[in-house]
């Protein structure tokens, strides 16, 4: 019997950025596992919410906010173990994923667990990078753009170096990080060429030019686009 | 009467992966417009082929293929002339993105011709990026890595510099840049690190280690992906 581990992306946030695959597999999930922190309720499973079955089994895999950073690894032992446990019954395993499995997602933990002994689907997901651009509403990048995915608790000096060498570039996992982004970007002229989107594509989602921003206190589901090359940022 | 134009992001080739947001869009579309080459049919209208409307009044872009590097901007002031006369009688028109509107795509000529006097909506998409992951199946990026998207029309000495910067790589617009891509990975060590994957998600999909490709002509969607750092190669 072989069941299938699905890596289940389900969007950057607004439940119907959800791809029509994700929709089908869920519908007909009997087991689905979840990030979910210690504080609060799981924004994967907020998302699909209305698409769950009644009767699935959930697995709330719970991460302590106070360890961030380095997320404990037993935990993702222990969560390996219980959705190994399922696949070895022949059940089939949705974990749900916010935006993209593949694209700095915590889904990867699991997958290094399980990918040599199981049968592993990845159903790729709308990024919250391709949902800020569209909420911000200018492209991402164009012809022969170079595009830099760069995340923000990287040191300044790396964040500067990189920021130099590209055309366009989106700086993830701000939070705390924001002052010292809007630093660098100060530094390198580029605040006015810079947007600000956080919890793209939700009701509560923010969006403004960084210049603009009046950004008290950023969340960790917020971005900072920068437009270095002249065509795409007159869009 | 305020019509909308929207950015219909159709995802990488699988019809599955259209979002629930494109599908609706689509079902109630009366007029779809879409870029087609001049020697075949339109990609992004045969990925969406079974949703669209019997009656539906449609705009094919044709692009001429020998021009395909600097596309004859006429056509798209012509298409943008065409689409705001729809708008003008209050008639919504959605444009068929492949992958994501975005994310290195056509629509932006649009976009940049119709963005001040139209109301725009961009739906985003499953972008071939987190398509070639998916099926290549191994993490784009995780944690703090460093992810460079780099057009492989540029020269051999601009990729080498920006590869030599990042922890993860995508190289798009492989085609007749094959060759060149692989003697800059050769000569930086890389070519046992990268991941060759064309048409992702289609039933003629190819993916192989670039190691082991063996690839005789690389269509223009094919991508490469290059994993410099150790942890997610070794997932």
């Amino acid at each position: 019997m072989t069941a299938t581990l699905y890596g289940l992306g389900v969007g950057p946030g607004d439940p119907e950025l959800m791809t029509l695959k994700a929709h089908r597999i869920l519908s007909t999930a009997k087991i689905i596992a979840y990030p979910a922190p210690d504080t609060g309720p799981s924004f994967a499973r907020e998302i699909v919410n209305e698409y769950i079955r009644e009767d699935a089994t959930e697995i709330p895999i719970i991460i302590p906010m106070r360890t961030q950073r380095f997320p404990a690894l037993e935990i993702y032992d222990e969560a390996a173990r219980t959705i190994a446990h399922h696949l070895d019954c022949g059940e089939d395993v949705a974990v749900l994923c916010e935006g993209d499995p593949f694209f700095y997602g915590s889904f990867m933990y699991l997958f290094a667990r399980l990918n040599t002994q199981y049968r592993i689907e990845i159903v790729p997901g709308v990024s919250s990078l391709m949902a800020c651009a569209a909420e911000f509403g200018r492209p991402l990048a164009a012809r022969n753009d170079v595009l830099t995915i760069i995340p923000a608790p990287l040191a300044a000096d790396q964040i500067k170096r990189q920021l130099e060498k590209t055309d366009a570039a989106a700086i993830i996992k701000i939070g705390r990080h924001y002052d010292k982004v809007c630093s660098i970007l100060d530094e390198l002229g580029l605040l006015e060429r810079a947007g600000y989107v956080e919890r793209a594509s939700l009701p509560n989602q923010k969006i403004a030019r960084l210049s603009h921003a009046n950004i008290d206190k950023a969340p960790y589901f917020s971005m900072i686009l920068v437009y270095r090359g002249g065509e795409t940022w007159m869009c």
